[in-house]
């Protein structure tokens, strides 16, 4: 089955069927909800929905339609920065699926939801088209009321689909794509922080470590720990092992062990396959083998036809 | 969701309207089929089912049922040998189900199998009552030509459900528990065999090596390999990394490297996070982490709904 994730974030987080109602865009033929939050103090909730790429986007459509209409950003307050009802939707590659159809699928919804909804929007992370706006606080910056009050007039603020002016109620919105991220933590039986801030250094692709990791040292004295926290951002090109041993082996060097790792949150198959490939050696190994996916597929089939 | 696997084995490879039949057992609501095969020179076809394990046994004693009125032995013929029109079926926990359960549903399906179709049945590997009769080759020695002419009423040769004769057409039949099993190999980039040998002796449990590990050298010379060839019973006991480095670990001690790995077939996922939690230490990794996974039990829940 071809999936494509997709996890959309919306300005409510306190009116519980509201999130419901948007959420309920989610339940459609090949598509799959998978998780809801809300929070009230930010006042936002997150949706994580899977599906055939098609699909999927035309779900995230329906989805901003239902913000837009029940959601009112001139009324809206809450700690984390927002600019749009629908705030961001980054869409992400899984099984059988590329970035480049992930990007496609951006910029295609980007312009559907101007065109329909009257909602201008800014491409962001792999979906940016201006490579300056990849990142999506200098797109956010000062959130609804800053871009209302004249800053989407500005000079490279000018949204990248519709405009020139915000939706009066729904603001603007931030479409983009990324790889599937992967939050990795190798503990260190030290307390030594500074032995953590120089492996995190060493790791980390900003200061010539191994692509596409970011990392920080964590203080963890209270346990016994240094952690090496660490944003795995393409396990592709970096799979989670190859992480693991080069902070093991950095470790090691300075006479310290690793305690335990710690994976945080969901991870795709595909980096538990990367994971089996490099740590046995098994070139050929695939996702295909995976009984739990070809199961998958057997259900997804199914779900389709009964639908 | 609680899943466990079936993998039935029918006496017919030559009829696909038969084999079809049989299979459609197997498409109800909780069950899934994932591969049916058959073999002319076998006469023989193999279907690989998974389910919530009540339905799934009970889509087993309805694919006997079909077997029993539809295949007879007596004009059968074909290379492997079979004592039953349904020859064996083994059980396999998978997620969220234990080795017990399997136990259980298969001495459950065994009383089943003789009330309703009067087939006497044997139960065999981790379902066996009687330890000398844990292997399949024991039980079906002669198939069923010899059972029908009195084998059956030999000295340890009783069937466990049933009796004293077997069914005149449809046999008996042989239902099991035991592990999922993998099979992995480690290729040397070397061509000597007596080393594989040392090696596969080393590894494997009955010489005194790693638990749960049946290992043989195969000679690859024409590619310039030696193989290690294993097939892991338990890979909880002894997971897939172990024997990895455990193989890898004697070779090098011979100045010898790995030059590749082989999975063969399907895996399930929990021998995949196995791998996972050893390469990298992450003793808290579960399959309820793996997003596929989680979009399994939304499918799983659909489909129950739905049906």
């Amino acid at each position: 089955m071809r999936l494509m994730e997709a996890i959309p974030n919306f300005s409510e987080g306190r009116r519980p069927e509201v999130v419901e109602r948007i959420a309920a865009s989610f339940r459609r033929p090949d598509v799959f909800l998978l998780d809801q939050e809300m929070d009230a103090t930010h006042n936002r909730a997150v949706v994580t929905a899977v599906g055939e790429p098609d699909a999927l986007r035309q779900a995230c459509l329906d989805a901003c339609a239902v913000a837009c209409e029940l959601i009112d950003l001139t009324r809206h307050q809450g700690e984390h920065p927002r600019m749009g009802a629908t705030d961001v939707i980054p869409f992400v590659p899984l099984s059988g699926t590329t970035q480049d159809e992930a990007v496609a699928q951006a910029r295609e919804l980007a312009e559907q939801i101007w065109r329909t909804l009257a909602i201008p929007t800014y491409l962001y992370e792999d979906a940016a088209r201006d490579q300056n706006r990849r990142l999506l606080p200098a797109i956010r910056k000062g959130g609804f009321e800053a871009l209302r009050d004249g800053a989407i007039h500005e000079q490279g603020r000018q949204p990248d689909v519709g405009g020139p002016d915000v939706h009066p109620t729904a603001g603007a919105t931030a479409v983009g794509a990324r790889k599937p991220l992967v939050a990795f933590n190798v503990n260190l039986a030290t307390t030594d922080l500074e032995l953590g801030k120089s492996i995190a250094k060493a790791v980390r692709e900003s200061s010539g470590g191994l692509p596409k990791v970011r990392a920080m040292a964590v203080d963890m004295r209270a346990r016994g720990r240094v952690q090496v926290s660490m944003n795995l951002t393409d396990t592709e090109t970096t799979p989670i092992f190859q992480a693991y041993e080069f902070v093991a082996e950095a470790a090691r060097a300075a006479g310290v062990w690793v305690a335990e790792s710690e994976v945080i949150g969901l991870v795709g198959l595909n980096a538990l396959t990367d994971v089996a490939r490099h740590a046995l050696q098994v070139e050929a190994f695939s996702t295909a083998q995976v009984l739990e996916n070809k199961l998958l597929s057997v259900l997804a089939e199914r779900d389709h036809e009964a639908s």
